[in-house]
């Protein structure tokens, strides 16, 4: 019933489970300071082939918040687009820790470097700078909450209007995995060393029971990280599972290859959508897909599928998302499609 | 190595790998809104026979911060004994909530009903009460962080007072499956509907992978807790697997059999110290022993055997600690006794 | 030369300063607990003919933070247009006490009461609340940060879709006295015990050395409020100086004179501009100007003035603000004028 | 009546009070950018002959917030004695800025230099540093709260212990003025250059209405300082009143004198005290009296006299506490000692 309704409906990748039975006579050391979260590092490490400082927390918002609160001055706030899941779907868990979400209008849900600049410029002429907010970090999705993606070029130009301002770049990589086989994508994951200065590999919804990778590029960003984790609630007792899990997404690939297969899955089924002549509300690029349904349809697909209702449309139109994840199966989509054609056919 | 640190040195009981395992094809829906997160508190509810409100999150610092964040109003502070978990181990994660710890003497790791008592009824003579922070809630562990436990009449004493004084009465149960079979103890888990407002059932220390599940006999204090759990970093996406963890531990009782069992484990390597005269450095109730050694001796011990040292006594003496969980062999012990014999002897 | 910058420019008015030299002999207990205190809100509830519970704090931000974050659960967050001084000017002090501004399109500074229906109707249909910031509380100004006012009947019908969503209305009167004389305004002082849930009377840009007099209509939202005040750092130990204040300020009609005085002034200044065919960015309702000039025109206005500039226009064209205030004489209106036909003549 | 209850029941030296009659038609710019501002800071910067960064702000627990928390970091604490005005008497504002207030047991109000060292020493020695708040500043008052004080070789060990742990040393100086002419004081106003961090110079109990002069010794401290001054509510619209009052007290050493007057009339009161054969507290070193009277006679004096009832001794004895001010006159005291006598000697 929950096959379409998000990436984390799944316990996790058998891989992982395998694991978890293969450890269960074995003890470890708390904390995260185990040979398991050494060797994931290592792994992650080795594809990168920089040594940066890795973290293993829990969740995302968890992992958001920790980050921006420990980089952030008091009097420091974090730009994101409108649509950013820290401006809109975190109950303000930025706020809580302090600091002004400053919100851009955003492009399909992205930024747009062009404001972005502009932003940064009329702040820093201002003569009067004590009595607003100081922009102190940028915050971007990549792949985004609509599922677009940045590319190599955008991020580069990003980056270097950061730099220009003095502020670090921090990519949520929440949906990381789908974005390496993503359409249109010419981001390798070594390329991350350069593009962003901080970054998480999302482990929740990419095959992991929960987990996101922390990663510093520049270690000036980290230091005392792991006070700042254990004061945000986010220091797992048992971090070894944490470890476990992405030591398993980071062997033989399989995080990639996760990517690979939903992006697979949602062109297909995105074609398969487009030839029943179903309008898309935005252009899919990764492993979501926006398409758009009159209202009384929707109610009928509702009975058989769970998805979010993602925003109402003129014309009784409705746009529906659908999320295609590492676990979905061809069988499943082909079998919503047989459906839903009886239902259009009728 | 680590198999007398501390109690969450293991994945987790077998039974919840086998559940883990039989649900790996399903779907669920997220955020702790499915059926089995339902299924597990019917459970927990039917074992109290109260319509209790429980809700499931991470580990124990994140459970103590948002709970305790959520009930107190912004110029109120929380009392504790010094060696409360929140006023020492948690990195200030109540402060950075907005919120002092009110520290008070304790006696073997308990609160002093007199000394609680005689503090809010100091409070409450003050002419300049805007001064001072308001004692706006009461957090005991039980089983303490030493091992030692409330009874039922203390118990009864220290709510007495929060009622006089209308603040609740928190209690943290980290170890709480280590309560019920604990020497002297006369609680039943039933008891805990009256005896305290707030409490959680641990699950991290207590045989799970992790969680905690935090239970209001009240529900005046719960009421939108639930975005408070989501603001503090709090809410797992794969709610349901937290869910299936409690939905294990309250079947046939293993949550009880799993205390029972290191119980019987720590009283029987208690016991056999003892026989090697081996001083205490506070009297044994549950699962935590904590000798006293020479420190030559400790640094002998730690070439086989991982431990935390508990605090350093006068005549080079160290009080180290043994923790034994759901998770310890009677061989694992025979085999240090044999090793400690062999040394001491020498 | 900072004559028409704003309206805190000058140490205060004479009678305020006439009591401070009456009462330099004299010694009061501290933090406002004294008789001063007491006759300045009797005056004030005597003038508003209700018992409503009056605090005096030191400045706006202060004001506004303590306010705010005293009502908010951790959880809510406070809406405002998006011009509002909390939104704007305030080094983001309302998120540094972790709530969110909720930031509103507004219309010449102000609420658009459909939108704000709107946007309370929107959250309350969502099925995910807890992964939003819930609106808790409803801010605006009156004068507006654009000098723009609210008639009656748009406040009743804020107050009455506030109340439709229970949650209070806060109007920030900083500059309160220049209101009721201001062009169009139809709201009575008395008025402000229904339009309104919580408010404060401004002092400091109102002929006081500083000081805001906060008001509560109900009660209900100024529990243990000292408390809040002293924790917020707002707690002025010599509090008789800020009731003297007030206490001057609402003898004799004085607050209301002063409000008088310069909505005239303004009055006259902006006929004048108008005559010499400058153009105004909104409309003038009280003791704000905002007229558009060249940007030539504006340097040379500026080294014989000073003034804020408000936005910079297309064409070369800027929006300055001037500001008269209790203090403001004819003359000095004059002398500007003379000069700017001068300029502009040659 | 209020006349030796504290040393805020006065207006403000009369000096203050000429110059604002004297700057009554004046007009300045706002927030602290005015010439008055400066001219009180270069004559501060003379005396101390030293470029310091010094800043105004309005009250003490506002002054102690800000600049504690615009320099730790989230997971870092203060260190204060236990009786430290930030521990017991401001509702927990620097626990609602996120920071845990670090108690250390005191000597007469004073920090044990060897107490610091051990504590400090205790914690660098911990392996799990990451669950502990860390120590990241020293506050300490000078007088003390018990008007005791740190003669130049205390601070200078203090200081000395804070530099080899590398935080910086703070000085609450609210009673400044009485520290320069306290009895067995050798610490001179050009001493505080080296002797601490970070200070403040009290204007409030120092003959100010108000006000308080921060000094950072080190500029890396003040970094935007004015940005945490904005958020914290502390920027004072009419900073050029603050201005005023310490361009005034720092003129013909005005500071300097007021602070002698007091000690020697606390000095006088307290001398004539002990020949009634009243017994003391604790000794006197500056404007504050601790006699010790039975629990009859303080009730009979309170008809009379108002004054702060310190504590409760054994024996139905009370500590009470006279504070002698800038602005106490031999008369009152001699009144008050006649008064005394009369009931003493009935």
């Amino acid at each position: 019933m929950y096959k379409f309704k998000n990436d984390y409906n799944r316990v996790c990748h058998k891989n992982i489970l395998n694991r978890l039975n293969l450890e269960y006579e074995n003890n470890y050391v708390g904390y995260g300071n185990d040979i398991i979260c050494e060797s994931a590092k290592d792994k992650i490490k080795k594809l990168l082939q920089k040594d940066v400082d890795i973290h293993f927390l829990v969740g995302g918002t968890q992992t958001n918040k920790i980050i921006i609160s420990s980089i952030l001055k008091p009097y420091e706030g974090v730009i994101s687009v409108k649509s950013g899941h820290i401006a809109t779907h975190e109950t303000g868990a930025i706020e809580s820790s302090g600091h002004k979400v400053l919100e851009l209008k955003g492009i399909d849900g992205k930024i747009d470097v062009l404001k972005l600049d502009e932003y940064l410029k009329e702040y820093h002429i201002q003569t009067n700078k004590e009595h607003i907010v100081k922009p102190g970090m940028v915050y971007l999705s990549n792949p985004t909450e609509l599922g677009t993606i940045y590319k190599k070029e955008e991020l580069n130009k990003i980056h270097k209007v950061c730099k220009k301002y003095r502020i670090p770049l921090f990519l949520d990589g929440a949906r990381l995995a789908y974005l390496f086989d993503a359409r249109e994508n010419d981001i390798d994951f070594k390329d991350l060393n350069d593009l962003v200065d901080i970054y998480y590999i999302g482990g929740t919804k990419c095959g992991a029971m929960f987990g996101e990778a922390v990663v510093f590029n520049n270690k000036k960003y980290s230091v005392n990280f792991r006070h700042n984790i254990k004061q945000g609630g986010g220091l797992l007792a048992k971090g070894f599972i944490l470890g476990l899990q992405f030591d398993e997404l980071f062997s033989n690939n399989l995080y990639f290859k996760l990517g690979e297969h939903a992006n697979k899955m949602s062109n297909y089924f995105e074609q398969e959508l487009k030839k029943l002549k179903v309008k898309m509300y935005v252009d899919r690029y990764s492993n979501q897909i926006f398409p758009v349904f009159d209202i009384n349809l929707v109610e009928k697909l509702s009975e058989f599928c769970d998805f979010e209702k993602w925003c109402f449309l003129d014309d009784n139109k409705v746009c529906i998302r659908f999320v295609i994840s590492w676990a979905t199966n061809k069988e499943d989509i082909d079998d919503f499609l047989k459906q839903l054609k009886s239902i259009i056919c009728k």
